[in-house]
């Protein structure tokens, strides 16, 4: 049988809770596999009044799951109140993703889903990684440049080959290896999470024009043609460089399973453009399956069951599907 | 009367002959105000086997627009291949640039509509603006900054506040001073061409989540916020900046007119990846009305019967409705 998926709870005062306990809601229409969420039970409680089950491990999730949202309690939250943060919640939102992750490194659970966290709050309590992509990473040993941020909806997958940094240094940042890095993660991921065989992945262009032969900026010729040179000696199917806003309409979209972007909003304005309320977040190049839902805490409608849960939904799907396929590749 | 239309034909190897074809031939359905095309009429009857009517003058146009295309020749423009663009092309092209806008310039056109030319083969024959917008600007003696290159489809309007240069150059060209004369033009242009009273103007973040307080660069604190205030003091409703991947989902474009972009592909990939078909270039800062489609010359498919006229059609209407809106403003 299947192990259930793991789903840490993120920032208790966010609207981390809310959604888990929607998701949950919609399991029978959404056809999701039994998870488990992790964190203070309470936080959940207090913004929703249907069914939870405390937990003492993930092999009870699947029994339960039917009936209640499974819940492993992993720390007090404290005082909890919705729209307002704290140390307390952001050490219990730690732990949860610690726990998350243990759990699915020792196959207890199947995936690992996270739930929004602050990072602001995180980093007051010492976190001290950009963010929880980078923290799961190391938690398996994997160098920052070979896990892959990979943003996928129904009609877009992007992978921004830099993150989280100021725009004006992404010039300086880029290298023929750190992309081939990256577009290699990519590759693999495409191949053992969604069953993509030799997919094919298009790059874009850092200027505008992608550069048009130089005239406007020459990191395409520096940097992205030699990459995709030799990621073509490799045999993986790399095209490009394309001028970035012609990539993203429908017909362009055909051409291609996965756009590598050279920077945060090149890959994240077109993907939140189609799907802002159904986008995964899912880290690749990691022994484990990894998402989360694309967006953060917001703290703003916390508590006022105002919040979508479909991100979430889509966030676990994924995973559910993604770990599916990988122990099927393994059996 | 109402003048017509002026509408050059641009690179006549490339799709412009075509389109304008096309939007002749949809001229009921799409309800388009008479226009005439500026350029060789062999390049249109090349790739079309439609009435054409040679004319010798705007006022000849509107008399002959229900029955035949009308066409301003102005230049031989040597032996037509379309696909294959050269010199006697593009100085064709600029040719019917600069009689249509001039018609336009005397009010015998109402507005000109520029068609698709290239820039390559343009600057082989010495022309030395950076596109057709500044050297239309320059003939109505505008600044550069002042003119300002808005891109509108059904859903969402763009203005870039740097346009054709290298990525990694935007940081150091962007300046309050900049920012708030393209705000300035795009706002006045709004409420001339548009009839949008106090408009209301989106500011685009430079950096990731538009630098979270200066964690993430300072292009925000330096230039933009700054930009915001002046403008808010003048009375511009001015806002941001916002996280520029979170802008442009429908909820969030029901907030604003514009979104004020910092650079060409945060502007034109939104844009293109909602409107790709039917995306219309508008000048705004000058005299008169200037739109244009916003693709270009499409060499590898021109002659062969497979470009949409989507975007030229609208870019006419487009036209016809801002210059029917200032001529009432003047009236």
């Amino acid at each position: 049988m299947t192990a259930p998926l793991a789903v840490s709870m993120g920032d208790p005062a966010g609207i981390g809770p809310e959604i888990i306990a929607k998701a949950w809601l919609a399991r029978r229409r959404a056809k999701l596999q039994p998870f488990f969420a992790v964190g203070d039970a309470r936080a959940i409680e207090r913004v929703w009044h249907g069914p939870t089950a405390r937990i003492d491990g993930p092999e009870a999730a699947s029994r339960v799951f039917a009936k209640a949202l499974p819940v492993l309690s992993v720390e007090d939250a404290g005082a909890i109140t919705p729209g307002s943060p704290d140390r307390d919640g952001a050490q219990c939102a730690l732990h949860a993703l610690e726990v998350a992750t243990g759990l699915t490194r020792t196959g207890a659970a199947s995936a690992l889903v996270t739930g929004p966290v602050s990072k602001a709050q995180l980093y007051k309590i010492g976190f001290n990684y950009p963010g929880q992509t980078e923290f799961v990473a190391e938690r398996f040993g994997i160098a920052g440049e070979n896990a892959v941020m990979m943003l996928a909806g129904p009609g877009l997958r992007v992978v921004p080959i830099t993150t989280h940094v100021p725009l004006a240094s992404v010039s300086n940042l880029l290298s023929v290896e750190l992309i081939v890095a990256k577009a290699r993660a990519t590759a693999r991921g495409l191949e053992r999470s969604f069953g993509i065989a030799d997919p094919r992945l298009a790059f874009a262009g850092f200027n505008p024009h992608a550069g048009e032969q130089g005239e406007i900026g020459r990191e395409e010729i520096d940097f992205i043609i030699p990459a995709i040179e030799q990621l073509r000696i490799e045999g993986i199917d790399a095209i490009g460089p394309f001028a970035a806003d012609t990539m993203f309409h429908p017909r362009a979209r055909a051409g291609y399973d996965v756009a590598l972007c050279c920077y945060h909003d090149q890959a994240l304005i077109p993907i939140k453009t189609l799907h802002f309320d159904e986008g995964v977040n899912m880290t690749l190049g990691l022994p484990i399956v990894r998402t989360s839902p694309d967006h953060g805490t917001a703290f703003a409608i916390a508590g006022q069951d105002r919040a979508e849960p479909g991100a979430m939904i889509a966030a676990i799907k994924l995973a559910a599907d993604a770990a599916a396929r990988r122990a099927a590749d393994r059996a």
